[in-house]
């Protein structure tokens, strides 16, 4: 017997082994691991599932002062880097903060026409929320503000529900209760340590989402941009071209087309040179800025403003009023703030927590989802009651204050205090900026939302993505930005099932020269063995999927021995099932191996499994499914298996 | 270099092996697996999800008028096993359809009741439904007619929408809306092969579920055991049993009460005998055939209905009526009609396959699920227009067939003959029947639902499921059966959200005197090698888990290190990823991957890749990820990149 030698030989042949003598048998059991207590398995199921990141670790071993500094600290970790903080630290964080403030200043007001709201309430949600990120959030890099998805999410989700325009009050009202249901929505994911939840919007639908809202927001810009009067209250893109084009005869104002246009020009150069040259990220950080005040002073010079074209106006003076009392606690109106401030927390949440993880990766940081969950939640309730609607980070924002330098979130506290500037000083200044120039300014801001790369990637590394992006964005172009998210969880759902149900079987072959055995159809050159079929079941075996697998395997061994008796070869004696990836198994999953048992015993098939894990061979046990398979019949490997078994072949008819 | 030797001493040790040589490296690479056809993998994802079981080889290659008679084989399986049908075959059939038309008669009158619908309606449905079956199903051994849980699902969805008193007419109309419903639902999914759909009702739901409607049905039927006239119409314990000791001063009848409680011993009597010697399967067979003759007999004498003793009163003579007009086509019934239908039919879905896959494991043929849905389907459309209600496999009665000795279907036309000799000859005899013995048959009938073992069997081997099994079967005993249902699903819903979202993740150690790595945990000798970490990661990494398994890893490694550094050893350098159980990745797979990659270059510490699957070796190309990490950090097992790599760890610092 040939095979005995194998593991003999490689005694002592490892790199770090240690020499070991087995006299007796080489063949290394699969031993039943200890029983675990039920409360043990339970706490470990709760605690993979909602602590698993130990938040507790610190707290432990603790007296009870430290432990209530510890509290503080983990609520806000400011209270951490503050004591390192240096002037080095804040040159980099003053730089980082000046820029985004000249990147938000003329944003905000731009987003906040996209919200219907007037343009100080854009400015208002750069002021509080940033503040409290800044002492309560854990990510470094990532800079607070209303962001254009979000902001355009509110708008049409609200505006379905009161019309802006007739009733400005009623309107304001129900964005403030949906901003306050958003944060409580973000607080009480990160609290109830829900924050997995998030995950389930996947990154494929997020890119074809982002891909879908940057084009709607980019269309409801033209009302700006070629300054229309009379436009569609709807989103889709056929509504949207219907009012465009209804209207080149008579509601195109040509003034406005040529500042619009020149400006987006100028902003998009600036894009191209900051995304060529890394260094002059600046250019294009300040471009908006600039643009904003050289369109204000030439629509003042000119008096373009009685030529027809759309300027703000007026921007409110001084810092954000309360707004407790606008809130609706009771009525039909609170169910819809509701229902419109769940959706735009989560999809404000997603954005975020995706901003704060791409960057904690760069600089190897750890942001904690379920603290930064608490932290947004907290700053949108606070924010709801000081006339801001919903913010979050916002990528571009972001991407300039790493680039600009910034150390910790002081850069937030910078940007905040120029609004707070802004706001007590300088909004007069806006009454003559042309509403041409925020539309431009808007266009340039979601153009990198459109990841064309990104929808190539999908679609060379994953199909299904790949749909569950044109999905989502399909449904939001054509349709509204609502469906456009059903269509992408439902896909990922879809997906999710597909795998329960239906997960892969492999037939495995040995490797010429090892004793690996691998998927025959990904590795060819590999060899089957006379008289033994194996199959390798790549999932834990659930309700969802036990009888498929168990169908899927008897397919295999059918085909097998249809091949073999054309090519007149011993018939299948052995089926070995290599158990390593079946990491779980249910009650069905071993009501299935038993009926697989019982066709097996009839076809005069033995039934072997090779590594099966802790839990499942607990639960092979327990089932007492092993008594009827034989305890002899599971091995530590599949070369184990068939070293065992391969001199009985011979022996049996 | 000690771990050299290792695989060549393995050439040609091994049992089947054919010698080879291969002079430059004995370490195997994880070649990139040739590219698929976007069409190929497409329909291989078609394939797998719905015809896995290839339903169309039989037709391959095949003349036009061949492929039509297999065509009609495969839809009437009857001309497949007619042709070899002979009389020894029907002598068991006979004894068999005899024994099961003897249990099915009193049943049949029982359940009606509990479906709220005259007598002859079980048996109706005891008449055609089978006699199709006969002919489409591939099953020989399930009985097909009326089943309890079914009757009972039934007779509460329809008695909420209309009083099956007061307008016995309209409630009749409902239930055959429901029947074709239920049928139309069967037949639809075994058409588009969405069978597995059934699957994600867990066995361990299951079991819940039908104890609790054993229990439920048994608590009804204390109204005719003990006589009540005013019974609650509620399905929930608490109420029914307020309904039961609120009239025990006046409502309950002394005659009625020795009558069932009397046979309903008898009755558990022979069901105990019965389960004691399986040779005698046929004294419980026959025991509620022999108890309504009796109890029939008896009140004809004492004329005991004078005294109180509710009776039959009258069974319609005659074969089933036409009902096709009385199904509602249109209108609000209609839609409550098909929601009563959809739950109705695949409950009794559910329990027929169950049935049906459970004996053809003991008899070793095969049961085609999808085909058997479109026979039930079929039937219970038949049935609808033929005054029949829902018909399924009785597990009950099925066993008895069994155990009879049935060989194929037949069995099933001999009892729908008996059951047409019943309607046309002897329903004036059921006239005296008393309600109790009645009550008393469907208590006998529903008491092996309760599977205790098998709950017992579920907390031993899964909590979840048991969890799941609890769920539901309070669900029905406390609330009702829709409702028990739905905690079924709901729980084993979350059972996938939670395999899906939080998957294992193991620590690896090489076991002493091998080259095999398994789980430290489960095997507590196994070493670890110095300065590498091996983590396995147990299950596709897809958008709902991507970021978890990320976190989750860096989490391993930095606990490692911590340990590492309080025993002064040396910082892990590798870390190895044994990618064997994952079977697929997603682009937020890769996306995360390539934050790990980017957080663990900050650490200076290497990421290897082990035996990653065809699928994943294709993605990580496509994705250029593999160009990050490096082509030759990528393995065929964890034994090669430790002998690979563990030579390097010194020469680092």
């Amino acid at each position: 017997m040939s095979g005995r030698v194998t593991h003999e030989m490689e005694i002592g042949s490892g790199p770090s082994s240690r020499r070991h003598t087995q006299p007796s048998s080489h063949i290394h059991k699969v031993e039943r691991p200890p029983q675990q207590n039920l409360l043990t398995e339970f706490q470990t199921v709760i605690k993979e599932t909602f602590f698993h990141d130990e938040p507790l670790k610190a707290f432990q071993g603790q007296k009870s002062h430290t432990r209530f500094f510890l509290v503080l600290k983990a609520i806000f970790p400011i209270l951490e880097w503050a004591r390192s903080y240096n002037l080095e630290k804040f040159r980099g964080d003053l730089i980082a903060g000046l820029t985004i403030a000249s990147l938000c200043v003329p944003q905000d007001i731009a987003y906040a026409k996209l919200a219907n709201l007037d343009p100080q309430y854009g400015l208002y949600s750069s002021f509080v929320p940033p503040l409290i990120y800044a002492f309560m959030g854990s990510s470094r890099d990532i800079a607070i503000g209303p962001v254009a998805v979000v902001s355009l999410l509110i708008g049409t989700m609200a505006q379905n529900e009161i019309d802006p325009k007739k009733n400005a009050l009623a309107y304001r009202r129900l964005v403030f209760t949906a901003t306050f249901f958003a944060g409580v929505t973000q607080f009480a994911l990160g609290f109830f340590r829900l924050g997995f939840l998030i995950d389930f919007l996947s990154h494929a639908a997020i890119v074809g989402f982002m891909a879908g809202a940057a084009i709607t927001i980019g269309l409801q810009q033209l009302k700006g941009l070629l300054g229309i009067t009379n436009f569609t209250k709807k989103t889709d893109i056929i509504s949207v071209m219907h009012s465009v084009f209804g209207t080149v005869h008579h509601g195109w104002n040509w003034q406005t087309i040529v500042i619009g246009l020149s400006f987006l020009a100028f902003l998009l150069i600036t894009k191209y040179i900051a995304k060529k040259y890394s260094k002059l990220f600046w250019v294009s950080a300040i471009a908006p800025l600039t643009s904003v005040i050289i369109a204000t002073f030439c629509v003042y010079i000119t008096r373009a403003d009685k030529e027809g074209v759309a300027i703000v106006q007026y921007i409110k003076k001084g810092i954000n009023p309360s707004s407790a009392h606008e809130i609706y606690w009771t009525g039909d109106l609170l169910l819809k703030g509701f229902k419109i401030g769940v959706v735009a927390g989560l999809i404000a949440l997603t954005e975020a927590i995706a901003i704060g993880r791409t960057f904690a990766a760069v600089k190897d940081y750890n942001v904690d989802g379920n603290k930064e969950m608490v932290a947004m939640g907290t700053m949108n309730i606070v924010g709801s009651m000081t006339s801001c609607y919903v913010a979050t980070g916002s990528f571009s924002r972001s991407a300039v204050n790493f680039m600009a330098g910034c150390n910790t979130a002081v850069a937030n506290i910078v940007m905040s205090c120029v609004v707070l500037l802004t706001l007590e000083l300088i909004t007069p200044l806006f009454k003559y900026t042309p509403n041409a120039v925020l539309a431009s300014i808007i266009i340039a801001a979601v153009v990198p939302l459109v990841d064309i790369p990104a929808a190539i990637l999908l679609w060379k590394i994953d199909k299904f993505d790949f749909l569950a992006c044109m999905g989502a964005f399909f449904g939001v172009v054509f349709k509204s930005v609502e469906i456009g998210l059903l269509i992408a969880v439902a896909i990922s759902f879809a997906k999710i099932l597909l795998q329960v149900t239906r997960p892969r079987t492999a037939v495995l072959g040995r490797l010429p020269g090892t004793s690996v055995y691998r998927n025959v159809e990904q590795y060819p050159n590999a060899t089957t063995v006379s008289g033994i079929l194996i199959i390798r079941v790549d999932s834990a075996i659930y309700f969802s999927n036990s009888n498929y697998i168990k169908e899927r395997i008897l397919r295999w061994l059918s085909n097998e021995e249809e091949d073999l008796k054309i090519n007149g070869r011993p018939r299948i004696k052995y089926l070995i099932i290599e158990m390593s990836p079946v990491t779980d198994i249910d009650t069905s999953g071993i009501h299935s191996f038993e009926e697989l048992h019982k066709t097996l015993q009839n076809r005069d098939v033995k039934l072997v499994l090779a590594n099966p894990g802790a839990i499942v061979t607990e639960k092979l046990h327990a089932s007492e499914f092993t008594k009827k398979t034989g305890e002899d019949m599971i091995f530590l490997t599949v070369a184990d298996a068939i070293e065992m078994l391969s001199p009985r072949i011979k022996e049996l008819p």
